[in-house]
């Protein structure tokens, strides 16, 4: 599916909203483009973080119609250590730096270009602000379809991506890590649904720090305060607690082992 | 008044503005109907707390045009313990989960259906997740005008209700309990305006873990640091410090007992 | 620049987003001018913190096309100490309280006009909330151009000014002071670029609780965990620490002296 510009642009970002730095890139969008149909995705990565920005919007992107543009803030370097991509993928376009963000996007599929700043038309680049100076613009022009995708730069041939997440499978098991929590103290992991083992068993029980925990369909099927696990809104691994908080009651941190093992017995 | 759809839709949320779920919902709302108007009511609704939204929702939904949809979504069981409702009051219609989130806005008017998901076109349902799934999509629909109120299923007789708070009257004075707090750290009430015994007395004083709190028209009645009560912009009573924070400085929980009581002398 | 209005209003504002507070006027102003555009500046503006908001409308605005109309409710007296303005600067309008919000937006140009209530058609007026009885429906209908500006009010011939801040200037140095942070620890100053003396120096150094900081160009060019001195997105001069917390990391307060140098040697 090739991209057909719907006049919809998403923001995903870890500029938080405390402060006008949103509003501003919004402000810039709709400058260069009345009509532009924001949706703030969630401006709350941790500060960052680019691998929680990374699993977010590869579980998040489809649900918005083909021909939205996703527009992605996480960069440590505020634009310096990085060129900005285009990326496409079933019909939705990005526009990320070059630092990972894109690693599940474009994880089996899609293409990316790497933006030459003297071929498109944004604004004069103040040093210390790529983001809102290039990004938020340049999102707005492709979602016109005043620029087309084939005029922002070359495709490019090694965007950064992210070191694997150390998913190891056996016969009856796979090994993932925790990428982050939510607002309600869920964890999410780097398991998706697609990484468990095809087995004759019984189901599956997830490990995680010591505990061994039910893979079960809903949240409802637990009874409350107990550990559970299922497939989250970004079609991951969750371990959650019904109705408390995984988060505070389960010892764990960023990056830590979770192992699902098919019950053969 | 009946129900005109005007396109808008209002998102009242516990799902916070850390992670992408409620952009997800729009993504899902934008795909069904391109032009609908979505406000965010807000997304900071204590988690899983049923009572606060009822009485958020009840003391909001008249600043929005007739014809706006109101979608809720705050449920401890995620979707499991109980249909989806499709209220109106007032021209206005509400979408949210059988659980009491509608009962201050039906307590004295105003129908509500269940919806019945063998009618209505919404996606295929991911077990863990009826919210995004539903009633985003219903809200949308309902919104566009493409799905009518009768269709979404039968009447319903006797939709969940809370307990009522324990507004107590006696001729000269009325109690009920502190329903939680907001941003500045005002604490709000079950107590409006109209609950307030009619008397021939000089004014009302408020009764709050101890203290003797008098009953003014505005903030600005009080002296900076001054404890004050005043009907809010919910219409409903409300205990303050003036620019400071009575969360902080007065004892209270959730549920505790508030008295208004006339003085007669 | 005269005002042509765009249907578009921004809104800055201490209310937060954890309550609906921010729901409620947009509701009112979708219910005066259904069309209307809006976009959130930010709300997170620290309770009650009119020099913090004034700094951030005037380094903010002009990131919006002109014939835009910003609302701002930052209003420690809930209405009752001031008269609400309107102001106008550079085909931009200014809806706020008379109370210094427009302090840096009109310090150097512009106008300002005192709303006669009596002349405006807006809702009959709750006493404890101007803000939102007032301020949106105003902005709505002067983003709609339904309501001309000379027809809000007589020109206001001294409006409330924050006290300027100490920006004593020496032949090769300049003092401020810090105003606030933002979401990632930076903490921002009310010294301007503009502000810098001329010189045939080496460049400047950023003086603050007995650090010496360098003045660079670019987050990019300090050293990961290094402290760093930059012009922001507002134009204000910013002391940062690279991928880390200022404000948890140097000593400082609101108010407190900055002083930039320049190396003369």
């Amino acid at each position: 599916m090739s991209f057909l510009p719907q006049g919809v642009v998403t923001l995903l970002t870890d500029l938080g909203l405390k402060d006008p730095f949103v509003g501003i890139m919004k402000g810039l969008m709709i400058s260069r483009f009345q009509q532009v149909r924001i949706v703030d995705l969630c401006h709350g990565v941790p500060a960052h973080d680019i691998t929680w920005a990374s699993y977010a919007l590869a579980g998040s992107f489809r649900n918005f119609p083909p021909g939205s543009v996703h527009c992605v803030v996480v960069d440590p370097g505020a634009g310096h250590d990085h060129s900005i991509l285009v990326g496409e993928r079933d019909g939705h376009v990005f526009v990320a730096p070059d630092n990972g963000l894109l690693t599940h996007v474009l994880s089996d599929g899609g293409e990316a270009r790497v933006v030459d700043l003297d071929r498109v038309p944004v604004a004069p680049v103040r040093r210390t602000f790529h983001n809102r100076d290039i990004i938020a613009p340049l999102g707005a022009l492709l979602a016109s379809g005043k620029l087309a995708l084939e005029d922002v730069g070359e495709v490019c041939d090694n965007p950064v991506v992210l070191a694997p997440h150390p998913t190891t499978c056996t016969p009856t098991s796979v090994e993932g890590v925790v990428v982050g929590e939510d607002r309600f103290g869920n964890l999410f992991t780097s398991i998706s649904e697609s990484d468990l083992p095809e087995t004759e068993g019984e189901g599956f029980v997830v490990e995680l720090s010591g505990h061994c925990i039910p893979l079960m369909a809903s949240y409802g099927q637990a009874l409350p305060g107990k550990v559970l696990a299922l497939f989250n809104v970004f079609g991951l691994l969750e371990v959650a607690i019904r109705n408390g908080s995984a988060s505070e009651q389960l010892e764990w941190e960023r990056g830590c082992s979770v192992v699902v093992r098919a019950v053969t017995d």
